[in-house]
């Protein structure tokens, strides 16, 4: 069997969190399009270069390093990879292990003269924190993407996508550029940290992702009345907060009743006007994220979502007003890649979990184009987008050696 | 029996409204010590002179008009008003209507040339509001201010009451000089808007309060674990919210088991960390207040709030610490004065309820030192606060005449 080396993905990482590393905070800000975020992607190209590979920046500015030889670079291309953008303060793990475990796998197979059938191509997405509200790499590779959406997009600060990407000479138009029809890729393949506390509270190396929770979320409004904290008596308010507690109580409720073990609702954000100790709450808003990996679940719990503030509001005499913001089905991973995946673990000798992911990846966007399959490490503590974010070396070794394992058979 | 005039008590009352009027919110922004706090005070002054009383700003900025006669002047005098200061966007009722249903009283013994054996003072306190942190007037009066609070009380812009206070060439110092020895009082009586729902939705008029809530105040902060809300079960949380909410949701529980009807538990703010929709909340930090009318009760309800805490944050897996920001006992108000009120209203033929005050009010702190009573009007739809706080003006005649009723009984 062909070994990776873990010391120069150890290496790469490191190198590659001086793009954007604040020594304040310890955080990488390496947003899509930042400055950080863009000298990434051209030390990355050079990288590629070095290590025999073609490299360019596709339309979507995703880095796509191409690994091939005279007999087979007419047939379809294994690609492998992830993201390079990280979130503001993130940590120095989250997509650019996928991108420089495969780097290395190009590497190992360069240094062993390895022969192989199909082309590898290593890519690194671009913007997949979703700075713009999407996964813009994958979505525009995979064919997501749609002309309005490119001339309506815009951060957080207000900033376009294409005033973001004028900056670097990139016009939007050109995303649409990045698609690549089914028929030039043979299969997809990632490794990603897990972001979660499953693997490491189970002791388990390696997760085999069958497939990636939707998403939906909803902004609620509950309409009360505001009243003096000591005038109103219990019975004569129209307290919302105390609405939304009550929701929020019936949660592991609905869950029982219309979810899954997968499923997860998440009040994350709250806020009360007018917000004062001595003031009963007038209204409100918060945030529900709901998640599943089956889009039926996800609609069940949606619908009981609904009925339960509908409920809990006539009981508080409370106005309820919901938006749904955004629905993501969710995705299932190829059945053969997992096969693979976990055929390919168990003759490493590493034990792995079969496993959802809770969290969105450039892999769910794949699916829509080629086999793809999600390979995972444990997070240590669960912890991500954060400057503690950590991986133990040796879980990533194996993880980089099952990828390398997986894309040494698919483009064999 | 002797009438009051309500359209003078209106007059009054618009013409005071101008003080601090803003024409963009239609709020009243007479803070204490504020510019037209301090130009209505004068305003007041000038008016009291004009119905013969003699009037005087005392070393806490409290008004106090007095109305007193050669054989009667070395009598103990009954005290009656309420506060001239609003909170920022108030309305035109609180606190001023009962000072000036005050000085109507005494125009009211002016004009009929009513004898009487004690003195009447009008007073319009100082800052009960609570810019900085007290009811300053009031607790100047009855003798509950002490010079270290004096040295260190500031408002929520970080002003300090000394600095206030110098603008108007004052000195703290001389707020202890407003004490006002118990031999001096016959008794306080205050007419107040009620602030809540009670009289209106009972169709009564008339409020006689017998105790005024005692409050505590918490601030709690529940400390879990933020994790992103899709990589997380929902058995691997620490979820901070969620803890918060679980107490919430206890909450008319405790107080069915450890209060009474006069009981409240408000959350009225919460602020969740890191607060994002796609993030478990880490961290919680919440005000709760908690009011009875009875000191045993209130404990009893602090002491269940602790227990519910400690047990929801053992099963979320949180950290929960609380600090008490505040503590001020329940008042009664004097059994004479509830029963003298009592008997003047069924004199009247007006239907009253007796009944406890949830707010605070100058007359809490004047049981300290005389017999003290407190006389409610409804307030429209439990509104206060803010510029649509409204009391009907039918409604003001009943309660002005019952004061006036009460006084001339007190100081016949």
């Amino acid at each position: 069997m062909y070994q990776i080396s873990v010391k120069r993905i150890e290496q790469d990482l490191y190198d590659l969190s001086r793009f954007g590393y604040n020594e304040n905070d310890q955080g990488v800000y390496r947003q899509g399009f930042s400055e950080a975020d863009m000298q990434a992607r051209h030390w990355l190209m050079e990288k590629m270069q070095q290590e025999g590979m073609t490299a360019r920046l596709d339309g979507a500015a995703n880095v796509i390093g191409r690994y091939e030889n005279d007999t087979n670079r007419d047939k379809p291309a294994v690609m492998i990879g992830s993201h390079l953008d990280s979130v503001p303060a993130g940590g120095i793990f989250d997509g650019t292990l996928g991108v420089m475990a495969g780097l290395e796998c190009v590497r190992v197979i360069r240094e062993n003269a390895i022969d192989l059938s199909h082309p590898i191509e290593v890519v690194a997405t671009s913007e997949e924190e979703g700075r713009f509200g999407g996964m813009l790499g994958s979505q525009a590779i995979s064919g997501g993407i749609t002309p309005d959406w490119l001339e309506t997009a815009y951060d957080p600060s207000g900033e376009t996508l294409k005033d973001a990407m004028a900056r670097w000479d990139m016009d939007i138009h050109d995303v649409l550029h990045a698609y690549r029809h089914p028929d030039e890729l043979k299969a997809f393949l990632e490794l990603h940290i897990e972001q979660g506390p499953v693997l490491e509270a189970r002791q388990i190396p390696i997760g085999v992702v069958d497939c990636i929770s939707g998403v939906f979320k909803w902004v609620i409004h509950l309409r009360g009345k505001a009243s003096h904290a000591g005038t109103a008596p219990m019975d004569m308010r129209s307290d919302a907060f105390m609405g939304a507690a009550d929701f929020a109580h019936e949660i592991p409720r609905i869950i029982e009743e219309d979810g899954t073990d997968r499923s997860r609702l998440t009040i994350g954000r709250i806020e009360l006007k007018p917000g004062f100790p001595h003031t009963i709450p007038g209204e409100a808003e918060f945030t529900i994220v709901g998640r599943d990996t089956c889009a039926e679940v996800m609609t069940n719990l949606a619908n009981s979502c609904r009925r339960v503030l509908s409920a809990i509001a006539r009981r508080h005499g409370l106005m309820f007003e919901y938006e749904e913001m955004s629905w993501l089905d969710p995705k299932s991973c190829d059945p053969d890649m997992v096969e693979l995946l976990k055929s390919k673990a168990e003759a490493r000798g590493y034990k792995y979990l079969q496993m959802p992911s809770g969290a969105g990846h450039d892999t769910q966007f794949m699916t829509d184009i080629t086999k793809a399959g999600l390979i995972f490490v444990p997070s240590v503590g669960g912890i991500s987008h954060a400057p503690d974010e950590m991986t133990h070396w040796v879980d990533i070794e194996k993880g980089a050696n099952l990828l390398l394992d997986a894309v040494l058979e698919l483009a064999a």
